[in-house]
């Protein structure tokens, strides 16, 4: 980063400082050594430190800065965190800040106090907007819209809609599109704020106005909101009701977070993490994340077990069979969580020119005929170097059978997940890889049993 | 979407009426039909169609709407695509478009066609500009501005920056901040179009100017520029070179594809794939991308048959020891990709305050002991089950020992490649899998012949 801000330096030694100083309520030191910095710094400064420090920094600090800084902590430690402050003091800060990161931080709070809260907010029109917007769903375009924004009538002129700015600059920080719309409200386009500049006083907006607008409606998922934005590469889209009336806008950097939070979940997934854990948990949060997927594993290696002792008297007949379990496991897993990568792929970039379900499972059968050939010749050549040659030809001819068959597992599983509302990425996680493992190992001693 | 925009079917019977309306030259049903709608709708489209399809089309269409479907366009099919434009048509196409897209272009056309359409381009503050963002590595800051953005002079007033404004109309599409600099042209600061709006004639920028800016230097890799537009909620960040000179910005919508492509590439490296394929592309480019991996895979599955081999003995003399090869397996496995994935999420979200690597890794003992002791115990129950009870301790300490070790490997490794600047995501990938499936067994047969 440029020399350009005010270096701040976030080092441990400046904790240690910081935490000394709270102790000792060296106010001054506080506030001289946070001077300038950056919000999101001081956030990640106070993410590390007890809460009640915590709260005496932001205490000292400017009402607007500490706003900025409660809404720049991470989430699980700001719902805590908020836990010490008195539902007028939360009022107090939410207040300063957009009505869309308000509503969220609202909604992380327990019911009791999110009624406290709301009756402590004083301005009616930030009360309004917050309770209208706590009626959408979290995850759609209206829940993550905000109501700060400039709209102009489409019967203004230029000086009417420069009034209209004047009057709403300290609540709109950063104004992206004027959003023009009728007498009842409903959009009609947008007008930037450089053709208001540039434009003569007296201009009417209806004569500048762009009516070529992408919006979205407020049901809208807001992975779909994402798709939108990112694939008319929009800072930010106007939000309408179903009659078509313009009630907020979406702003890129929340849709920054989606994407994110979108591959991380995806990520964990096919990791097998059960929730949103992170390395710097307590062991007992690692462990509550991790042991479910482990003991389905364990379970399902088990099961396994059972399976092989089915076919004890096959692998006492053929020496060297039992060689070759972790050759077949091994590979119908890498199969199975490679076809479904690519279904979870093609599923995120949904477009109307993909391929129909039986064109998929043709060509899924096509590259899997191909691979298994490759892979069983392989594997036919290095099995007759140290076992009998009937052995070569089973694993060659299992590995064919399991390679289809995670091929199948692999495209149908994401595909059906999606279907029934399941994030498809658990498709390419340790719940199908350990199915895959069982039906591999059935399949690899059956074929064993019948050529025998 | 919204019924705002004009509504275009991008439907598999507008594909067909269209290839019929080129075959045909039906020009005016081509204009007519495409008036309007958004080029990023018709890149989707011509992705489709055939090449030479895809020309005829853009040929009819206004040169600024062609340059911004070329610019929407999937990068393989752009580049193919290119190839049947002549030099001096794509340096039109590319005078059109913003210098980084320009750029970006450029750089995928073969060497030889790269200077002959830089001579071709007539304006010479383009070809400058194009030259100047050349010099670049593709992967940094550098790389990913544009050169379009108003340039105020501290010094001048208002009427001398809107008229900057006005001279600078047609080039810059969108403004976002006013970017202050000083006579020798370094960063000062920005100043809005809100507040250049609302201020009178002749207030001098330097009065209102605000000289809290985050700016990036030139070098700095795209992905913390990612991170620092993430952190900071920037919309777009000006780019200084070495000196502090102002020499260009970025825009949040490239840093949205470089936080989606990053994500992307995670999930492929996670999953097998060795290159950036897509489920609909070619039989053989999904297998060129899927074999590799997959022969390592079972190269890995070979070894561990000679592994096996080489404890033919104790299998003998214990019947029952290759009932759990698979269970042995599939944890350590599961319990790799858990842990590479944690270290993978924390190295992407780097802070200051992580955990030094010994504190790091006690937590990774510790977690795995309590790990192995959970699943060794339910092991050690179910394999009583059916087998000698001194088998039951092998699997459980035997487990005990593979998620310790699984969980070094999977902890040390991604920390391995991030330091010598491999992305860390490839340990949780097939290779350190296969590696993991064959220590695993190795540790379970020897602890098994060590307690017999």
């Amino acid at each position: 980063m440029s020399e350009i801000v005010k270096e701040f330096e976030l080092s441990k030694e400046y904790l240690q400082a910081l935490e000394t100083a709270i102790e000792e309520k060296n106010d001054a030191f506080i506030r001289e050594t946070m001077e300038g910095v950056n919000p999101a710094d001081i956030s990640a400064l106070l993410d590390e430190v007890d809460h009640d420090f915590a709260k005496y920094v932001i205490d000292i600090l400017d009402n607007e800065v500490g706003a900025e800084i409660i809404e720049d902590l991470e989430e699980d430690t700001r719902t805590k965190f908020l836990g010490n402050f008195s539902p007028k003091e939360v009022a107090d800060y939410i207040t300063e800040m957009d009505s869309d990161d308000a509503v969220d931080i609202i909604n992380d709070l327990p019911p009791k106090t999110r009624e406290e809260v709301i009756s402590e907010i004083t301005d009616p029109e930030t009360a309004a907007h917050i309770q209208e917007l706590m009626r959408y769903d979290e995850d759609c375009a209206g829940g993550l819209m905000a109501k700060e924004m400039i709209v102009a009538n489409v019967n203004w002129n230029i000086v009417q809609t420069i009034e209209e700015i004047r009057r709403q600059r300290e609540n709109v920080e950063k104004i992206y599109s004027v959003y023009v719309v009728d007498d009842k409200r409903r959009l009609l386009g947008k007008v930037s704020v450089k053709d208001i500049l540039l434009a003569n006083d007296n201009t009417l907006i209806k004569d500048i106005f762009d009516d070529d607008v992408i919006a979205v409606e407020t049901y809208l998922d807001e992975e779909e909101v994402a798709t939108i934005m990112q694939k008319y590469d929009l800072d930010v889209v106007p939000v309408v009701n179903l009659q078509g009336k313009l009630v907020g806008r979406i702003t890129i950097d929340d849709i920054v977070d989606v994407i994110t939070d979108q591959a991380e979940e995806d990520r964990q997934l096919m990791s097998g993490l059960s929730s949103d854990v992170e390395e710097d948990d307590s062991i007992w949060a690692i462990l509550k994340a991790r042991l479910p997927w482990l003991i389905i594993g364990l379970i399902g290696g088990i099961v396994g077990a059972f399976v092989i002792k089915g076919f004890e008297e096959d692998m006492e007949n053929m020496v060297g069979l039992a060689l070759f379990i972790p050759l077949i496991m091994a590979t119908g897993g890498n199969v199975g969580i490679q076809s479904s990568t690519l279904v979870v792929q093609s599923l995120a970039n949904k477009s109307v020119f993909t391929d129909t379900l039986v064109k998929r499972l043709l060509k899924m059968v096509a590259v899997a005929m191909c691979t298994g050939l490759v892979l069983g010749s392989i594997s036919f050549l290095f099995v007759n170097l140290y076992a009998e040659a009937y052995l070569g030809v089973v694993v060659a001819i299992a590995l064919q059978a399991v390679v289809l068959l995670a091929s199948f597992m692999g495209t149908v599983t994401p595909l059906v997940l999606d279907k029934i509302g399941i994030n498809p990425a658990l498709a390419s996680g340790p719940f199908i890889t350990t199915a895959n493992d069982i039906l591999g190992i059935t399949v690899y001693l059956l074929i064993a049993n019948l050529l025998i």
